[in-house]
C-alpha cells in the first residue's frame, strides 16, 4: 500500500476494539518514528510504551477518560527535552561522532553557534523548540501504523504536567508532548468511522509563488538592508 | 518500499544536482503533507512551493546561504497561523460541516472549550501550538519524499521573519515554520551521502513502562487530588 493510501484510510479512531497489535507491528511502528529527522540531528525526544491496563487507566484519568486510552492496544508517550544543555548536546554529538569514527571536537565550533542561538531565544522557546521535534516523530509513527493497518489517535488533549510525575519524565529532564494509542477500530460504535475525511481544499493549501508575486511585497526595497544584514 | 526502507534510504541532503521532480511525484508529496491530521482538524498552516530561480535565489539569502535552496526542483514553505480567532475557527468548523453535511452549529460547544483553552494559553504559545501542527504535516512530507526517491532537506536555518515578508505571509496571518527543498543528490559533492545515519540508539529512544514501574513515583499519593480535579 503506498504511504498516501495509508494515510487516506487513516483516520483518528474514536473507538478501539482492544485488539492486541503484533509485536513486529509495534516495533516496526517504533522504529520509522526513531528514523524521523530533528534539528541538528539531536532528537531531543523519546518514546515511552505502555500496555499495562492499569496504567493505562490511571493515563485515561489524565486524558480527559478518552476510552482509546485504555482500549487501545499499546499507549505511545512522546516526551521531548525540557531544556537545551551544553552537556545534553554534547553528549549526542560525542555520540554521534563515535558512531561515525570522527573525533569529538568535530562538531565544537556548530556546537557553540545553536548553544548560542538557543540562549538568545529563552527556556520557553527550548521546550517548544523540542516538542516541535517530536511532532516530526510524530507523523511518522502515524504513517507507519497506518501502513501497517493499525489505527492510531494522535491525542494532545491530556494533562501533561501529570503524565510527567506518573510517568517520572519531570525528573528525567522531558515532558510529554503528544500520545498515540494504536489498536483496532471498533467499526460498530466509532461515529467517526464513515464520517468524510475533511482537509483544506488543494487550492487553499497549496499556493505558488513567483518573483513576480514577492516583488509587489515590497521586501525588493528593503533587500539592501537584508544583505546588509548578511554580511555581518 | 516500504515506509521503513524509505526512511532508512532518505538523510538531509547537503548538495543537490539541480534535476527536475517530476510535476506527479510534487503533487504525490503535497497531497500526503494536505492529508496530515492536526489539532482539532484546524489544519491551521498551508504550503507554498516556490521554483522560480530568481525567487529561490532571495530565499537562499535568508536562509544561510544554503546551497539546496537554489540547487533543489521546488522548495516547500510550511507556514502557520499566527494567532487562534473565533472567526478563523468558525470558518474550518462551517467548511467541516458544510464536507459532511451537517448544521454549522454541531460543533459550537467544542470550539467554545478550545477558544477558552487558547485564551488561557496565550499568544505565544498559540504561534508555537500552531506551529508544531506543520511539523506533523512537514513529517509526511519527508516520508512521502523518500517513498518517491526524491531527496528533501528538513530546514528550520532560516530568517522566518524576512521570510514572512517576501512571501507576503504576515498579512495573510501566517508565519513561515520550516522550509523543505525537493530534489536530487548530488552524490559526488554532498559530505554527508556516504555518512553513517545516526539514531538515538533503540533502547534508550524507546522505553516501556509497567503499572509498578509509576506506582514508585509517588503519583499514587497524589491522585486522590488528582481525581478531585478532574471531577470539576
Amino acid at each position: 500500500m503506498s504511504l498516501l493510501t495509508a494515510l487516506q484510510w487513516r483516520y483518528a479512531t474514536k473507538k478501539m476494539n482492544g485488539t492486541k497489535v503484533p509485536q513486529e507491528k509495534l516495533e516496526y511502528i517504533l522504529e520509522a518514528a526513531r528514523m524521523a529527522p530533528s534539528s541538528s540531528g539531536l532528537q531531543q525526544y523519546k518514546i515511552i510504551v505502555v500496555s499495562d491496563p492499569r496504567l493505562l487507566e490511571k493515563i485515561k484519568g489524565i486524558a480527559y477518560n478518552q476510552s482509546q486510552i485504555t482500549d487501545c492496544s499499546h499507549l505511545l508517550v512522546f516526551a521531548a527535552w525540557d531544556e537545551y544543555t551544553d552537556e545534553r548536546i554534547t553528549q549526542v554529538f560525542n555520540d554521534m561522532m563515535d558512531e561515525r569514527q570522527l573525533p569529538h571536537d568535530t562538531m565544537d565550533s556548530y556546537k557553540s553557534v545553536i548553544l548560542d542561538l538557543f540562549e538568545t531565544k529563552g527556556k520557553e522557546w527550548e521546550v517548544h523548540h523540542a516538542a516541535k521535534q517530536s511532532y516530526i516523530s510524530f507523523g511518522l509513527a502515524i504513517a507507519a501504523a497506518a501502513e501497517q493497518k493499525v489505527d492510531a489517535t494522535p491525542i494532545e488533549g491530556f494533562l501533561p504536567d501529570q503524565l510527567d510525575i506518573l510517568l517520572k519524565l519531570k525528573e528525567q529532564g522531558y515532558r510529554s508532548t503528544v500520545l498515540l494509542p494504536l489498536g483496532y477500530r471498533d467499526e460498530a460504535n466509532d461515529w467517526l468511522v464513515h464520517m468524510k475525511k475533511v482537509r483544506t481544499r488543494k487550492e487553499v493549501f497549496i499556493t505558488e509563488m513567483t518573483y513576480e508575486d514577492a516583488e509587489q511585497s515590497g521586501f525588493e526595497a528593503m533587500s539592501q538592508g537584508l544583505d546588509g544584514l548578511m554580511q555581518k
